[in-house]
């Protein structure tokens, strides 16, 4: 398989690296302005019209060019394998689309949970069993954050700034800290699982910003730890929910076990059970050998990750309901009708709400600065 | 895919359930002598004969006539598939090799791991990236066991029954208890993940039947967890090493979140890092689903699962050492050399050995009877 390497980052670096050891890779042009060498370019035109490349992996990241740069190498008829997810999460349905069209490759298997193989065994088990439900831990760098809040008693601000000086967190943190880059891995498990593309303002999301030691604390006393969890499920009559927010899970649960910046991606099927998978969600290696799992997977014939069938869902948030623990300012007032244990502490009511719309309480926290809140995972 | 399945157990019912639903995908024959139906044949000729049938799927278990069945359909030009971890621990090179000289599939994916899609990982991440270590909790009657005497106080012998009378543990489950079971699955692991064939008798395994309650309160004492672990790891120049032994896990480690009959698998990669695999272990539908999804691989054109280099190995366990947790009746003598520190507990002398070979570990337990002995992971 002859490539066109878009980017030479991080993750491109990695894919550059582990291909020279490969049998049957050859990464014949890379696409990059800083550097220069022989078989370095900066016109995407001369990858996409070298009849010679077969498959052009992308590792840019970003919106754009990425999309225009898969477009183009679509409609020139090159596979085109990428870990972008911020990009597959917008424009997967269309680049799908146009890769049928043209009978070549559309593949993302890094796109979600880095160098975990989490979609492509969601893939190969959506095609044998019906998935009922999927999720997990889906982004490092906040898990980061929460277990050194958890483990370390620091304050996030501090396990913050220390996830940026490890590499973990960008400068601008905010995709990661408000679950917006978990909530595109769950777009992209949707799809892949079931069959389901859900548009971003679909899914309610709430990330980790407003936490405070005091929630931590607050877990702590009950058993629990504290995780920023994705979640969606599909009723047998089709019916979709899905969410992301932090979670209160039981100190013994594989999630609690989840430490440092490792992901943690699962799936209930039907006759498979529960099955998860566990590892680096990020990295680059790890994501660069996944990146070359689907250069290989492309040789091996496959060429979608999305059934047939797939198409746009909309997901009923509105009567999913679970436990929350939830935290206002003092004195905020809470729908009437929620059935809620109060404790004071301080400038805060902590609340145990035993049962409440997801998409209520997500509207709740956007209404009221300063508000966290968990789900409770059941015992 | 035009099937031959050879056996209506447990498995093989789930196989023919699942396979009913699945496109692609008939079952045209079954040999079975229990039941008729149009379907249903007791000659194996009349399968491997059968110029419609393409590929024979076997899961009646044990080694004869599953070898015998297995030579024959390979012979006659038929892929093969199967969930029999004691046929290929015996008879994969010989099974490989076949196939191979026929041109068509020998694929035992969910002969490791049942429902866990652990082998076809492992062979896809061998095939990028270099893995230097492998293992996990592979056996779900002795994970029962454990963590029942564990989380609820049981005795070995009531936990046993409770697993026999829940379909876990056979009638006779010295298989399981005495860790042949897992040691059969390392071997496989052993094979793909490091193309390396290794002999059942070269594998120090030590099982379960021993434990006392006593074992599990010291475990506890210690902030630890006790779990029957395999364990393999393949240096740089080549040397190997592999045990299956109960393990004092920490209690924040994945294998202290795995409970009831759950199966835990993970391998270290020199690019992917840990990444690890969780869910059943085995169960009709989980581990009918995984051989399917071999079925579908077949289909796909993937035909062997250990690559062209794979070749017998020998494991150097006497080099490999590390710290014991070790109970022998009051008086037993220890090796001079080993650094241990003891404790009287009436009838049974407990040390903790900092640093022993494992070799010279499993061969004093065999040596000196109703000893029990535990690795102890390192924190």
């Amino acid at each position: 398989m002859t490539i066109g390497l878009l980017g030479m980052g991080t993750i491109g670096s990695g894919v550059f690296e582990i291909a020279q050891s490969l049998e049957g890779v050859h990464v014949k042009k890379v696409l990059e302005k800083r550097f220069q060498a022989e078989y370095i370019t900066d016109n995407i035109e001369e990858i996409v019209n070298d009849p010679e490349i077969e498959l052009v992996v992308e590792t840019m990241g970003g919106l754009h060019p990425a999309y225009e740069f898969a477009s183009q190498a679509l409609s020139h008829g090159k596979h085109f394998v990428t870990a972008n997810k911020l990009l597959v999460s917008v424009y997967g349905p269309e680049l799908t689309k146009l890769a049928k069209e043209k009978g070549v490759a559309f593949l993302y298997g890094a796109a979600c949970g880095g160098g975990i193989a989490y979609l492509a065994n969601l893939e190969i088990a959506r095609n044998i069993d019906r998935i009922v439900a999927l999720g997990g831990i889906l982004n490092g760098t906040t898990n980061y954050i929460l277990d050194s809040m958890q483990s370390r008693n620091m304050d996030y601000a501090t396990a913050l700034s220390e996830a940026q000086a490890l590499g973990y967190a960008e400068r601008d943190p905010s995709s990661d800290v408000d679950g917006l880059d978990t909530m595109r891995k769950l777009i992209l498990a949707c799809a892949v699982g079931f069959d389901a593309y859900v548009a971003p303002e679909e899914i309610p999301t709430f990330g980790i910003s407003a936490v405070l030691p005091l929630d931590v604390e607050q877990a702590r006393a009950k058993g629990r730890v504290l995780r920023l969890c994705a979640f969606a499920r599909r009723a047998e009559d089709g019916a979709l929910s899905a969410w992301v927010e932090p979670t209160l899970v039981c100190a013994a649960s594989p999630e609690a076990a989840i430490l440092n910046n490792v992901n943690y991606a699962w799936y209930q099927g039907e006759s498979y059970g529960l099955m998860s998978y566990t590892g680096q969600g990020a990295g680059k290696l790890p994501t660069a050998a996944n990146v070359l799992r689907d250069v290989r997977s492309v040789a091996a014939g496959h060429r979608y990750m999305t059934g047939e069938k797939c198409a746009a869902a909309h997901p009923d948030n509105a009567s999913a309901r679970h436990a929350y623990y939830l935290r206002v300012p003092a004195g905020a007032e809470l729908p009437a009708v929620w059935a809620a244990e109060k404790r004071c502490c301080g400038a805060w009511d902590v609340y145990e709400v035993k049962d409440a719309p997801v998409s209520e309480m997500h509207a709740l926290a956007a209404r009221i600065p300063g508000t966290f809140f968990a789900g409770v995972q059941e015992a």
